[in-house]
């Protein structure tokens, strides 16, 4: 289906001008009583047809025996009725022109395999009905009064909400209901995704004028590559905040390479979610805040921040959380001191964080003033006021709660000239306090908890540097087989052909040197006389390794011997390897034994990759050794990645250090490393028959490196998901 | 002076029947003046004797020229005069028998050195009246309605309240009134801590009845070891939950060796308020609820939690929280999920987390129910109720509020009786329904934060398992000297007659050899022929090692080969490394060589010792090379260390399972380091003047291990301080 077209349909879903409630009833505990009555409650803009054979009216509407008796065009259906009546309702739908259905009722993908058909089945039978659901709580478009969820007094906003569980949606508008002044444009109960996906809807909401905000809850993404296409192209527009789930479920799952053993779902999820400019959440009390935050104020550019308090304990904690955010606290312009002097009493303490020292206790509309210097100031981008304001009035004498609203009038009128975010944390937020609410007015959010204060000032910094930065070169866009070359094509071709399931160590090494990395020239001898003689032309030392399709792990089975010094010795080696292997295993197909240069000293790496179930081809990077296995210090990227990306995956592990080089070693090759990843990124790209790659270890040497091992496991019947899994959606 | 004096004098401090107002005023912007109207507004059950020489009455209560025109004898003093009029009215003060006095003014100990001179001074002049600051904010005896700070409204309860910040207590008190039924008994601001100590005010709540929970915000503390000392005997009656901010100011002052580069003081603080039996807390919004929840419930034995909810939005993000704070979400008993299975509808979920399905939606007084059956599950110590519980009134029937109350009363009872903790979260808490109030009535809280509510499960649990576990040896308890031996007492005691800052690489494995540790026996070589001798007697391979005072980095000055296999090795050793020396500091005090046996391979480790400002002597543990380099994979412990307390500072360290063996490896003797940490701590405590020991490397065997080098730092001039830091307080 086409963008547009796409969109199209959507906007009609969301401004549907008629709805048919299909399963409608006059009984107040069932859905399709309280939808009519919500919609009328909610005054909806538009055409209710109730749709029930057995009856005549509901709540003073016309009842309708069937969508087909309706008369006039549908925009969108809500049906209530149970699974087993769909394909038909859903094709009287399609009858009708409706753009889309909203399905309520359960027992699809939610309970596995067989109900994911049946869920396509529904979907065939729409015909082009684009379904909301299944299994879905339902949605609700605020300003149409378009609400087919239940949930009452939606506080109105421009934050588009887009939910895995109708319980989160409770939360999420209950607390701004409760607590903020912001709200909803949009509710989306995605369901199982049966038909519309996540980032459709997004697609939607990039568009839409009048959202500014957009806050995911997410289980589980059923098209994570496209999720995050879309969520790039969104992002360059609107703020994306997301909280997902369901981390504690670790998802790894094939064993038997490192990557394998080590993606767990959730830091993939994680570091491509960043990557694509999306603000991930930890705790879920900080959902609403960081999107109201994001949905009001200004961004910051760069993460340079005053903080403002009453009193020093509050400075003191808001200090110490920032800078564990990394967040700076800049010293302050003289020039901004001195008229902060010249309004505070003569103790405040005037470097930043600012103590105003009893400096409004007589005053509070000194926060404003204060404000003003320094929001000023050319090394503060952002304000964080801490402390009692809004309970001044409350605590000291009631006319200052007056001084206060003066005091929220200014602020907020501040940051509206003055493009710069201030974030306040009120103790008295639960007193509920006027000049509080003053403030949300103007768009400024308060908080009770300081620490979520902090966070807001965190997401307004990161997503604020995201969008300096501009777009990111990296679409996670794969764009499959172009980068294949005819001798690689082979290499896989044969392999296939010839049933195995693994490349074998040199033809691993040889689909890397096609795609242009410097490898090492190893040899397959077949006797002990070609051993010799490849060892020559090598120059020695040598390593000598088996080669056999039969056997995967070489160590293992006595295949492997290092430090060759001479032809007797390599005769000898060839010799043993080849009777060793035959005692691993006595019906192994053995090709012979490669013969390889040893390769000097230096820092082991590891760069292996593997199948995300969402995200499809992801890569690993590590330290060898115990860095990987013992410490478990690894970074993960989704591919394709480019030089520049796989440079940032070599800073983020723990030990990076090591490769600048540590007690007087010299610093390793880290760009050499960088072109690798990237490199592998390509022969993944190149061929999608590959199932997952390790380069174990790779060593990294002052100048250049060695790949001493190379593995690669081929997966024709995985192919087809790792394509689906990552085939263009957007171009760029 | 003696804990049981002490104990009567704090008891005539906090129940005093009688106060001084010193600089009572008629101002009402005046300290002088708020207290005396705060004390009448509060009931102060005792008698209020303002003191001002210009006024005759305050608030119709009689005022004295002088503390000594007081009619009677006074119990306590607020003086809140300038600093200057301190040494005068604390005499007075004195004169006319009073137990303590609160000092409000500032200008001491939080200036600098120079003023806790001035602090001193105080103190003296006050001949026994003890202290409360400088520099406080004031103390608050809530049922004796002895309110000395000015905060009114104090919310009521069983927590005493210990804090650095004013607004920090502000924030409390006020969060406690605004959201909780559980408040307050006792409020110190603890100032300057010139007189009266943290562990003294500890001390005093740790006897008290009233008090179920203590409270502290801790910016630093002026005697550390004692705090810790008092802290671990509070912590078998009641709970202590402390917040320690200024954790942003890294602490690493002295460098040269790796326990200095590294110990951070935060890491060390919460490492030994742990092992106190102290819940630390992170993030400023969980203090109240975490103390609320000590204060209120029933501990957790066992990490053993049910989650009871009503969509599975929030069960997900319970599960998943909980998961990563270490609590386990057992399965429940066959005839638990049978009784729920009658109470639920079909599609509930009984495994845990328990989702209600919309089993509650007409009568959420089943969520009693469901709490009997789940608290009485064998598996079960503990009960997160989350979602929206409260609110069943709001959102769907008025009556359902009276069913909500219903299962409050039911719950608060079942916890009562059952003494199994119920901690509940609730998305309608702002909207403050009746039975919220009612589950607070029946202490069990109820936080709108999922997140804080798991935090609180956590805090009863790892409270629950240390209570569980009973009385920990390490009492923080050093007695100096004691274990010192003649032989070693010498080796110090020559090595500062020479003026000497450091023992010699074999004087300080003499000193642990003479603590019982197996070290290898170097022998000190003053020409070639010796070091012959002695490597034939040692037998090859055999190390050597400059000697020198004025050498301390022996590498760096070529002071040490390695692998010497011969007489000629031996001699040209020798020679070469004496000529090093005299090129590295030609006018170096050269003692000669030592020759020590190889060590055979193994596992590298660390261990150092520091001393913290605040805790005085620390012992660092950690990997050899880069995992403590560049990794930063470190443990630390307060001093003294028993070996059991050592063996999980090894187990500690996030790269510790090397230690178990990886790659084929055996095992290392992990018995045999924790033993040498317990001889370390030995060594620290017995000789007083040793700054700081580095063993670096230890090589640690299957069997065995070797220290390779061994450093020990000696300071006179800090003896006195460190001796003061850890001088036994408590006997136990």
């Amino acid at each position: 289906m086409e963008t547009s077209q796409n969109a199209n349909t959507l906007e009609r879903i969301f401004k549907a001008d008629s709805v048919a409630i299909i399963g409608a009833s006059k009984d107040e505990a069932k859905r399709g009583y309280q939808a009519i009555k919500t919609l009328l409650d909610t005054k909806y803009d538009g055409r209710i047809y109730p749709v029930n054979p057995k009856e005549k009216s509901i709540l003073g509407l016309k009842c309708y025996p069937s969508v087909l008796d309706i008369p006039e065009q549908i925009d969108l259906a809500l049906i209530t009725t149970p699974a087993r009546t769909l394909p038909n309702i859903l094709e009287q739908c399609a009858e009708k022109g409706a753009a889309g259905a909203v399905v309520i009722a359960g027992g699809f993908g939610e309970l596995g395999e067989e109900g994911k058909t049946l869920e396509q089945e529904i979907v065939e039978s729409a015909k082009g009905v684009r379904i909301i659901g299944p299994n879905t709580s339902g949605m609700i478009s605020v300003a149409k009064g378009l609400n087919l969820v239940g949930l009452q007094n939606v506080p109105p906003g421009s934050i588009a909400l887009l939910t895995q569980s109708g319980n989160i949606a409770l939360t999420l508008i209950t607390e701004a209901g409760l607590k903020s002044q912001m709200g909803f444009n949009y509710y989306v109960g995605v369901g199982n995704e049966a038909d519309i996906k996540f980032h459709e809807y997004l697609a939607y909401f990039t568009e839409d004028p009048d959202t500014s905000a957009i806050l995911i809850y997410v289980e589980g993404l059923r098209e994570g590559r496209k999720f995050l296409q879309q969520a790039r192209k969104t992002t360059q527009v609107k703020p994306i905040v997301l909280y997902k789930s369901g981390r504690s479920a670790k998802g790894s799952k094939s064993a038997g390479s490192h990557t394998g053993a080590l993606a767990g779902i959730s830091e993939v999820a994680n570091t491509a979610f960043k990557r694509a400019g999306i603000i991930t959440v930890n705790h879920s009390d900080e959902m609403f805040p960081i999107a109201e935050s994001l949905a009001s104020l200004p961004l910051i550019d760069e993460a340079s921040i005053a903080i403002l308090a009453d009193g020093g304990g509050h400075a003191t904690i808001a200090a110490d959380y920032l800078t564990e955010l990394g967040i700076k606290i800049p010293e302050l312009e003289k020039e901004t001191r001195e008229k902060l002097k010249a309004i505070l009493p003569p103790n405040a303490s005037l470097a930043n964080p600012i103590d105003v020292a009893g400096g409004t206790d007589q005053n509070p509309a000194i926060f404003a003033d204060c404000a003003e210097i320094l929001l000023n100031d050319r090394n503060i981008q952002g304000l964080l006021v801490v402390g009692l304001f809004g309970g001044y009035g409350i605590r000291f004498a009631k006319k200052l709660a007056f001084k206060e609203e003066d005091a929220a009038h200014r602020m907020g009128k501040l940051v509206r000239k003055i493009r710069k975010p201030i974030v306040l944390h009120s103790l008295y937020n639960y007193a509920k306090p006027h000049s509080l609410d003053l403030l949300r007015y103007y768009k400024i959010p308060v908080y009770d908890s300081l620490e979520i204060a902090c966070k807001c000032i965190e997401a307004l910094s990161f997503y604020g540097s995201y969008r300096q930065e501009g777009p990111k070169k990296s679409n996670f866009h794969f764009t499959w087989g172009t980068k294949a070359v005819p001798e690689g094509r082979k290499i896989i071709d044969d392999a296939l052909a010839e049933g195995r399931s693994a490349l074998l160590e040199h033809e691993a090494k040889e689909l890397l040197r096609l795609q242009g990395v410097s490898v090492s020239r190893d040899r397959l001898a077949v006797d002990e006389d070609e051993a010799v003689k490849y060892a020559a032309e090598i120059g020695y030392n040598v390593a000598m390794k088996i080669v056999s399709p039969d056997i995967l792990h070489k160590s293992d089975a006595g295949g492997v011997m290092l430090k060759l010094k001479s032809e007797r010795e390599v005769r000898k080696a060839f010799n043993k390897i080849i009777s060793n292997a035959y005692k691993y295993k006595p019906d192994a197909d053995i090709r012979g034994c490669i013969v390889s240069p040893m390769s000097a000293g230096g820092v082991e790496v590891i760069i292996g990759t593997k199948n995300d179930d969402q995200f499809g081809p992801i890569v690993m990077f590590g330290l060898g050794g115990i860095m990987v296995e013992v410490v478990k210090d690894v970074s993960f990227r989704v591919l394709p990645v480019s030089e520049k990306w796989a440079a940032s995956m070599i800073d983020e592990i723990k030990a990076s250090a090591i490769l600048d080089g540590v007690r007087g070693r010299p610093p390793c090759d880290k760009a050499a490393i960088a072109k690798l990843i990237e490199k592998v990124s390509d022969v993944i790209e190149a061929y999608p028959e590959i199932h997952e790659m390790d380069l174990n270890p790779v060593i990294v040497h002052e100048e250049s490196l060695s790949i001493v091992d190379a593995r690669i496991i081929l997966n024709v019947e995985g192919m087809e998901k790792r394509i689906r899994l990552s085939r263009d959606l957007i171009e760029s």
